[in-house]
Formats: C-alpha cells, sequence, structure tokens
C-alpha cells in the first residue's frame, strides 16, 4: 500500500503542482471552461489518465466547471499515487 | 423562462420517474456502476442527453458511484425542464 505523506511531504508535492490546494486529506483543483461540453471533453480526459494509473480523483461538474479531488482513501491520506496523478492531470 | 413547479406539481413529476428524490430545491438521483469506466460511460450519455436540451445536471463522480442533481437555477426551483431531462435520463 501507498505511504501516507507527511506534511512536509506535501508542501513539496503541492509546490510541483498548478493550482491544486490542500483541503484536509485531499488535495483539489477548481477548472473553469466555456460551456459544459468542454467541461466534459476535459473529464473524459482526466478519466482516461485515472484509468492508466489505476487512481481516480473524485469529479464534481456543474455546468463548466469541475472539481477535482484527490485522495488516497484505503491509505488514509494522500500518497504519491495523488500527486503522480495530480501531475499527469496538470500535463493534460 | 420556465415557470416553477408548485409541490402538487412536483410530487406528479417524481411519481413519473424511477428513483429521483427531492432534495431542497432539487431532485436528484444516485446511481452505482461495476466500476469507474461504467460510471464515466453513463456520464457521457447524460451530457449527449442534457446537450440536446441545453439542460444540465450537476453530476458527482466517486468511482463507480455517481449523484445526478436536476434543479432549473435561472428560474430559482424545480420546472418542467428537470422532470423532462430526468425522464429522458430515466431511458437510457
Amino acid at each position: 500500500m501507498a505511504k501516507v505523506l507527511n506534511s512536509e511531504e506535501v508542501d513539496t508535492g503541492l509546490a510541483q503542482l498548478k493550482g491544486w490546494v490542500l483541503r484536509g486529506n485531499e488535495i483539489e483543483k477548481r477548472y473553469e471552461f466555456n460551456d459544459f461540453r468542454e467541461a466534459i471533453a476535459f473529464v473524459n480526459a482526466v478519466a482516461d489518465e485515472a484509468e492508466k494509473v489505476d487512481h481516480h480523483p473524485d469529479i464534481t461538474i456543474n455546468y463548466n466547471k469541475v472539481l477535482l479531488a484527490l485522495s488516497t482513501h484505503n491509505a488514509g491520506g494522500l500518497t504519491e499515487k495523488d500527486f503522480g496523478l495530480a501531475r499527469d492531470i496538470d500535463f493534460i
């Protein structure tokens, strides 16, 4: 099982990302697109990355806004799997 | 603008749906699929129906679980647009 990161490791991980913030045991990022269709296209791109690494963000879609939240639930906190996927998503 | 339905009309609308419940000013339905990929496929089918009628549910995806919530925000409540789209979604 992936190791839960300590707060220093979390800070280091966040510094390598664009626009992700820590909220409790999760890191999250908010996106705003031109419309619903663009939001759905982005969600599909995220889904492809998620399937590649078998790690899946919680996804909330409100018309043109998307919220992604990452945590490693079975480890009970943030792990390198979350930061790895967040970096992949930042490259979409 | 679509007319906000009264509580009797909302009850009548809900009776024509499968598994939708009233929560505040919204109707919502929870789905559970075998895995994330099936959940995403369903969300894409919902998105197609939503685009057809230019009315869009709020969508939350947690791995294999999907929550849809419908309300007509610019009318300030539930309208026939919500029940029409919910019926369309029930036919997916």
